[in-house]
């Protein structure tokens, strides 16, 4: 198939250094290098890590900067045939998503003999770590096309995915697939999880398709614990309303006197990481999510909350491939049960991203979306 | 076989309340039950539990008390047909160890569907929870006799293994061992033990003879760690007389710039903890056995330790019969090569258990025995 | 509470010894021993193993024999406090299933250090292996009554569960639990199950709630076919109807040219072996359950089907207790979803159980229930 | 550091075509192109893939071929700066080792999801799938100089390995190591090898370094079970000496009456396989490593062999750079007790290479290597 006509240039939205609101720039599009794909972007995400960025919380970030790690697009040219991992030839026309990690190394020991490529520091992120003035940019997805670099992981959109249902889900839910792949939910397993953002919902999602017995959610603010009921969630409870003490009482009588089987940490409070590890049964297992940023210590008991209890705790950083695929698997299949299209609340232009990074700080949205 | 002659008296160490010193006193030896067995304790192990028992730091112990739960000794009696798990008859003349839990209910979540035995509500352990008031009484090993209940699971010693050999290795090893299956330990991998302890120094030798391929140990004092390094640890530290910087630049600079792949917590400190979770590489793997009683909390910095070190950190709590019988392989294969009957430093008779109390609590001592 | 009043004799079907066809007998029933309970039997299952055992195709079964291993009924009194695993009083009036095998020893190698009970010698199975002329007799569900020995482990029928969602999903339902825990389905997995008897149509059940993301059954007849659509089944074909070679086909184009992640057997059918390793992909996993006669050898290629496509075979023996309590779980949270209660064709009374051998046997219904 | 010089041609065997003899050829050394190393060959291994790569045994093959996998060597040139997985900087003069697969795409399936790379059908191997006539050449061991490919996985040699310990391992060593990993052998575990080849005897030596409990090998001839013997295995049997009743009752006697708790076959005899399901014990683990080629179907007895007996079989395929990076960590630190080293019995010039094939045909000899 011929590549479809390439525009000269694209507008984009530019975050210039830490703490300043984005501004619209327009850059030339270059040629494509082999391997390289153009995409005209439909819809990216904007998410918490956005607002960090913004912010300076996040080091190693190449500013000025384009965001929008989690988009979707058009293929609108390859340089060279490409192929999904499939093996379907990606093609002029066609709708796709792609695992927003490039240039993981397959050489250092993380990639090669530790079998944990989300902590190799060879690998670059689209809309983090990709500098809007490195060669080719177009490196983010808040921007009307962005260049697909060599080696990117392109995946077609499964038949009943649409831009809205990939893009609704997010980072949240291949974020969320890791933690359930570390959790081994296995059938009967009473599920908490903790938060009710992008991660905390689609955790609960996973867990309740897992075969979860049972699934609770401590998060706020309301509509986001009615989100986790309309899915299916058994039991929530608003954390700004409510003691720890209180969430004990009802989750143990919820739970007939027993702590949940598995905890899911998605809160991004530290908070929570003590009530969880007081909330799960003995021998339970914790999953830690949701701790992104540095928000400080926390006070532990290590006899209490983990050598006693011989409880396991599992932190989960990021995700791979394996993660976005079986997103798009779960997408096709189960999105006419939990909707997670349903999780886009609010669109922006180019010209509204810093409304959307304000309100996503605010939490006045479940999740917004960048319509270039 | 015949039962051998059944004396009338036994004469015990018990401790009567605690805080109170040990004292002797002299006990009728009951007719046995059925299932039950008549033990000449040979040698009964001081660890560092009876320590807490007899400064009552340990809830739910019945007073008064005869200590002793690892012992060794000689069968004298059966009441009816015994057998080990393996098959062999328990015979009078037999010299045997046992695990020192017992009355695992096998019914409870706990024991059938979590099967975490370890956490059953109900099970009793020998020299801890049983009174010596409680029929049919001599439930502790620092006494000339005890009975071992009906369905005590009981081995035989094996072929190299001698008295001094099993009580020298005492609940160190099955403790060590349980946290070494939890460690998941891989051929060539750097394994770095926190504490020289006896349940340290097991969990050392365990990881030597794993196939690990770097240990290390941080402890003191200085002839705990020459143990360690007489058993081929190759790296020992002391942590009496170091910085935890320090610490960690020598042992980055052993192991040329990376963190040890598995670290395993055998110290009791609290400050262990966080030291443990930032010299761990990335997705290394933290087994925490040694925080046995409540000594406070400590702080954790669950983003950096946790998340995004995608750290797995897991509790080890007790241990069960397949730690009690790899042990005994263990120590008939590879004693001569570890030789834990060196780690008996001192012996004491029954009348001494006061000051071996004493000297334990000084850690004067690597392992004190009592001989009664 | 008190116990009901106790009737002083049963009839029960007896099968008097292999090759015969079962008859009614008048049984007293006996006072209860400590421990023990008697149950007013609700109903009870007809399974292929029923079939089996009045054939002798089991060594080791005790002539006279009371069949029925899976079954419901109504405690009628209790001899002594009973719990179940969870806590909960076990009451006479109350509604209860139980795991089907008790007097597993907790005490040789399989049960204590290999932990894989459904392998130790000891274990006895209520209608398989409990002899009609054993004291205290009544140890089968094809009767008025039966007793339930000391240290059976029963579980009240959850708020949702009718005796006839319980005994629909019969002793299946447990034994693809415990297939299911081998399979290790994560989110997305491709699972093919061959065969669509009560085992294989409980493991598409259970594929499908643990979130596979596509399930498809080889099996016969089409009713049964029909039953595995009706859960959710995306792939059905029919054995009798198709050759390997279209088999294989119609797969392959159904997975885009892939094999299934997973394959679990559950045919009986010693044939479906090779076509297993051969249908599943590289590095897939196969877990074989149906094989519980023996009908002869197959013929195996080690290169092609194991070595070269890096299988892994898991063989599945029997289930324990943590998957009779995740089936009560599933009852009753997904029966609705699933309908076990569906998979009852055709009831029986005592002196119908010759009949309902014959039709089990014949494969004229899915699920033969006794209703004594 | 400089480029040595390099040399304009390089002599090498090659194998023209199936069943032809090898002859020696020139081939001139071309400019290197980026990320590309040549390497000054010490020695390459003889293995028994050779003779099967000669009597065209395996599919696939490009030929005329310059055979050769593991090598061991001095790096000449490098054209960009090359560094080991560790960070080391590979520089001209180093002595090192290397992964004989690359091209691994990182971009199927296999690689990115179902995380088994050694099914990567994109995967080539040196020696083994890479053609004399193919750019750049000089794609195996048997050769004065090899060019490695960009990407190819390169290992200094570890302080404590000579090019002799290295090619005395040879592939045996990273293959047992995949094996093993399977294996999942713990402390005191009994495990049998079936096969006394190189796979089998390092099996042996990892088994024993692996703290298992027991360790038997059955094989042949005797001076490679003497071997196995010296390493520490602690029970040997002649395959070709005995009947497999005859085995199997040694065997039993020798652990008391249980199988092995673990069996690897490393032996390439179809015949082998039976005999391993029927001697491990009930729940045992089963890893299948020897059969690399066809050599035909066997039979089996799917409910006696492997539903009943609850066993876990996993087949086992080539290995990727863990293995070989574990395999340098290991002979570094415990060649001394093993000896890999002497497995070498003969060395062969380049000249000698058809009657080095002939001498392992014969197995007349433990491990071949060709010193060009």
């Amino acid at each position: 198939m011929e590549n479809m006509s390439i525009p000269h240039h694209t507008r984009a939205s530019v975050i210039p250094e830490p703490h300043s609101h984005p501004v619209i720039q327009t850059y030339p599009i270059p040629q494509l290098a082999p391997g390289e794909a153009l995409l005209r972007v439909v819809a990216s995400e904007v998410c918490g890590t956005d607002v960090h960025l913004k912010e300076g919380r996040l080091s190693g970030v190449p500013f000025p900067l384009i965001p929008g790690h989690v988009s979707v697009g058009e293929i609108v040219a390859v340089s060279s045939p490409l192929y999904s991992p499939e093996g379907t030839a990606i093609l002029p026309g066609m709708q796709v998503a792609f695992l927003d990690v490039f240039d993981t190394c397959h050489h250092c020991l993380y990639c090669t003999v530790w079998k944990t490529s989300t902590r190799c520091p060879h690998r670059k992120v689209y809309g983090i770590t990709v500098g809007a003035n490195e060669t080719p940019g177009l490196g983010g997805g808040w921007s009307e096309y962005m260049i697909l670099r060599a080696g990117t992981l392109i995946l077609p959109l499964a038949p009943k995915v649409t831009p809205d249902i990939w893009i609704g889900a997010g980072c949240g839910l291949p974020t969320a697939m890791h933690a359930i792949e570390l959790a081994s939910i296995r059938i009967g397993d009473r599920v908490l999880i903790q938060g009710s953002g992008p991660v905390g919902l689609s955790a609960c999602a996973l867990a309740l398709l897992s075969g979860a017995g049972w699934v609770g959610v401590i998060g706020a603010p309301a509509e986001r614990l009615a989100e986790a009921q309309r899915m299916g969630a058994d039991f929530t409870i608003d954390v700004t309303a409510t003691t720890p003490q209180e969430r004990r009482e009802r989750l143990y009588e919820a739970l007939n006197g027993y702590g949940p089987d598995i905890v899911i940490e998605a809160s991004g409070s530290t908070a929570a990481i003590q009530e969880g590890c007081e909330l799960i049964r003995d021998c339970g297992r914790y999953v830690v999510v949701g701790q992104y940023t540095d928000n400080g210590s926390i006070s532990l008991n290590p006899h209490l909350h983990i050598n006693k209890k011989h409880l396991s705790i599992q932190g989960c950083w990021g995700c791979d491939f394996s993660h976005v695929f079986r997103a798009m698997q779960t997408l096709d299949r189960f999105n006419e049960r939990i909707r997670w299209d349903k999780f886009i609340s609010h669109r922006y232009s180019l010209e509204e991203t810093g409304q959307a990074l304000i309100d996503v700080e605010q939490r006045s949205v479940v999740k917004a979306v960048i319509i270039p």
